[in-house]
């Protein structure tokens, strides 16, 4: 058994190399420029996980690996046309470095690269794989619009929050790992197990993230601390400071929301710490993980073949980028 | 055996009821709005006639027919937005109608969900036809990037635009084809003289579409007649004539593509028309209609069941829309 480190390194060295064709370079360099500025890598690492959970890992696994990461690709660089995001993982994003155009059609094409490494494995469960891809696939893209919806509404409950993270991030994170379970031969109640655990972890994945950009350092990062505030965008920080501010505090970040002064991050993050909101998202977080860690424990596997995946569930939840 | 109309009309039946699930409407209505839209919708037919050509139609060529459809309403929604273009068949375009974050998402999602029709079929010839619809799809995308590329450069020659064409239009329609005819349990010959009758179906298909962007009646056409000449697009019409003009010609056409003025599209009609653009177009479709037919013709089933694809292939000539 490899741990998530040891299967990082060696997706790194597959995915690496390119993963388009050359020509024409106007279209896929700038699609490999966007792969090789890196990132976590998760998403793939956690599908390859999910087939060692219960057997080695098969070669399709890697490919599927492959179709991941092109998928979550494709949504970052559409994400941030978007989003008009200048900067992701440190670097200048697609359309900044190219144009919109190039982002767009750079999107595309990832997307259905994607499709042309999935289409590659054992007819046995290709049509199982396909049809719970394609799905996460389609949620993803109702989650961000929902996310882009809840941008222009004032009233957003902290239940619709969470369940358009779960649509935008949590079910990539769960599918890569059902997917790699199937592959590996899990039974359809250890797959469920094993997806309820990546969705619960997702939501508290992307609590971390929203604290990150509130709180993290824009080295670690990687990108602009306090984006989200700038932004107005809803995070969870955000709604639960609405929710319990007084009607002072409440009053003052309203108006900050109208505002784009330069001390805006810094006024709306004093008000966050008086709300107390960095240990509210602590023990949320905490919340999801002890639910996310309870699906784990149900799944009928030896505990040591689990010790990879709760080495990486605490990763990423003790990360600072 | 069911004619081109038969069929259409049947297709025609089943896609017009809703495409995508409701919710989110913000996402799915903008969708179901384009797809409603209609057009000629040639492609699903073609996927269906060339099952029929071997074999009555299966169920699953519905299935691809209309995953064919959603890949070509995805490109749609995405090349509007790249060409800033504000009509499409008559009606606005999902980016102008909307917003261009919602038809980016369109799109992406319309891609998905023709994945998913494709996903539901047999798994005995699944993967083979995932890798062709793969390969085309990624085509497609090269052509649309050759395509914006080519309009910043001066110098195109008539086999980078005949290459360029090949990718954004002719591939589709010799992949349907061939798709449908791999359901009907063609052999791998019959199959390739289909896909080749397709793509050259598909370069005479363009020249008329060029030809008709020039010299069709904007009622019948749906879109502004003379885009192509507004927007200085390379058609097959401009790359002729710059290569035909005299030097005084020449100058007027080059100097008429610097401007924008209120008259330039009947000027440059001027020119094209003393270039003898037309008739040269009119020949230049009946040479690749011609090479099309001399593949179908060698397709080894017996001529009456050729004749649907016979009478779609003039009718596609001779339309003008």
């Amino acid at each position: 058994m490899l741990s998530f480190q040891e299967l990082s390194t060696k997706f790194n060295q597959l995915f690496d190399s390119d993963q388009f064709p050359t020509s024409p370079s106007s279209l896929y360099e700038p699609g490999e420029y966007f792969l090789k500025i890196g990132g976590k890598r998760i998403r793939p690492i956690l599908c390859l996980l999910g087939n060692e959970l219960f057997n080695e890992i098969h070669p399709d696994s890697y490919q599927v690996a492959k179709a991941i990461e092109l998928f979550h690709n494709f949504t970052l660089v559409h994400d941030d046309i978007m989003d008009e995001a200048s900067l992701r993982r440190g670097q200048q994003t697609v359309h900044i470095k190219y144009d919109a155009n190039t982002a767009l059609l750079v999107g595309d094409v990832m997307l259905i690269r994607a499709y042309e490494f999935l289409q590659t494995i054992q007819p046995q469960y290709l049509s199982k794989i396909l049809k719970i891809f394609n799905r996460t696939a389609r949620e993803v893209c109702e989650g961000q619009q929902l996310d882009m919806d809840y941008s222009k509404i004032k009233d957003v409950t902290l239940d619709q929050y969470i369940h358009m993270i779960t649509l935008k991030t949590s079910v990539l994170l769960a599918a890569s790992l059902e997917i790699g379970a199937i592959i590996g031969g899990a039974s359809e109640s250890n797959c469920k197990h094993l997806y309820e655990f990546g969705r619960k972890l997702g939501i508290a994945f992307q609590i971390q993230d929203d604290y990150l950009d509130a709180y993290g350092n824009a080295a670690d990062f990687g990108k602009e601390v306090g984006g989200d505030i700038k932004q107005n965008k809803k995070t969870f920080l955000l709604l639960h400071a609405l929710q319990v501010a007084n009607i002072e505090q409440k009053a003052q970040l309203n108006l900050l929301l109208e505002t784009n002064d330069d001390d805006k991050v810094e006024k709306v993050l004093s008000i966050f710490n008086a709300c107390g909101v960095g240990a509210w998202a602590e023990n949320l977080k905490t919340k999801f993980m002890d639910e996310a860690f309870a699906h784990l424990e149900s799944i009928a596997v030896v505990e040591v073949r689990k010790q990879p995946l709760v080495a990486l569930a605490n990763y990423l939840m003790n990360r600072n980028k």
